[in-house]
């Protein structure tokens, strides 16, 4: 029964945020009372962070799994770009925002699995890149990694991208890609350009003419 | 006397952040009573928010010129680069924090300051970039516009970039040099290349070999 409480919920937050989505709409949904939603569950945050640390581990085997099965960094950072993408179709830009200000114990978990796992793939990521040379070696991985790190928030806030202009999809397609190609050598392009879908006007190429 | 005031005031503020600064310190610098600046501003608020305000005509007229004197968006923005690094090796990164945190009429100021001004001038340059062929045709302007601007917050933020492993000057460096090489096309390329100073390993070309 947790495990369906939880994925429900997960369900529910994912497309309305938290702050919308009541207990009784979590029971109402799998056709259970709310008793026994709270059989299991103290309140919602203790839903949210849970759902939280399992969407941490499941996202972190998922991350493990690309960099395993990923013939190179390049091909890593876009396959996570549609792990990413498949998420964000279905989510809620309330969601973030929701649980930084209401939820702090699970928006402090959330801050500590950007700051450490997610942190860290990025920072491998790029250390890789360079020493294949598909990175520029003149860049500073702390600070671009910093930089990638800080723009999962960014994507998220809808004061500075309005959901009635921007799609997830679209904020998140836009910064990985520039992100990436901000790092390339001219091997590195050789590389990027294989795994895009090249229409010559979307994904030029950097090589001769 | 105002000017002699604002000038000090400035220079003390750019150096130790607003907090650490008292009316008292700006008096003894001009050898002068706090009478007298009292004579000029209610408060420190007044005196800051004036500075950011005088800043950012400045500013404003800088990159203005920049603009026009620059022979490609490229330049340009490299141009704006070598004007906030002058700038930056003066600054506290307790600047804005302090703003922030205790001066709101001054970071309304600047903020709005950031969303027009600077907030134009990158869409301005971005927009020139694709017409000319040495910017992506790809990318959407507002969403890199939107991520540059926040970039420069970014990097007052210490707690993400801590003083004892960064530097502003490196940190700017960084952000610009990436945030440009990711919006360049081949063409573009050529051209970012003829303004870098580039030891093979510093800036490697993505021309063929």
């Amino acid at each position: 029964m947790k495990e369906r409480i939880l994925a429900e919920a997960e369900r529910l937050f994912w497309k309305y945020g938290v702050r919308l989505v009541t207990m009784e709409d979590i029971a109402r949904q799998l056709g259970i009372s709310k008793k026994t939603i709270y059989q299991h569950f103290n309140d919602k945050e203790q839903i949210i962070y849970q759902v939280i640390a399992d969407k941490a581990v499941k996202n972190q085997s998922e991350v493990a799994c690309m960099t395993t099965t990923a013939s190179n960094p390049v091909e890593e950072i876009l396959q996570v770009l549609n792990m990413m993408q498949k998420h964000a179709e279905q989510v809620s830009p309330n969601l973030l925002i929701d649980i930084k200000r209401h939820y702090p114990q699970a928006f402090a978990l959330f801050r500590q699995y950007k700051e450490h796992q997610i942190m860290r793939s990025i920072l491998e990521n790029i250390q890789k890149g360079i020493s294949q040379g598909l990175y520029r070696s003149d860049i500073n991985p702390a600070i671009l990694a910093r930089l990638r790190v800080e723009q999962i928030e960014l994507a998220f806030n809808s004061e500075l991208f309005p959901t009635d202009q921007y799609t997830m999809h679209q904020i998140q397609h836009e910064l990985i890609h520039h992100f990436v190609r901000g790092m390339l050598t001219e091997k590195g392009f050789a590389t990027y350009n294989a795994y895009c879908p090249k229409p010559s006007e979307y994904n030029p190429t950097i090589n001769p003419e």
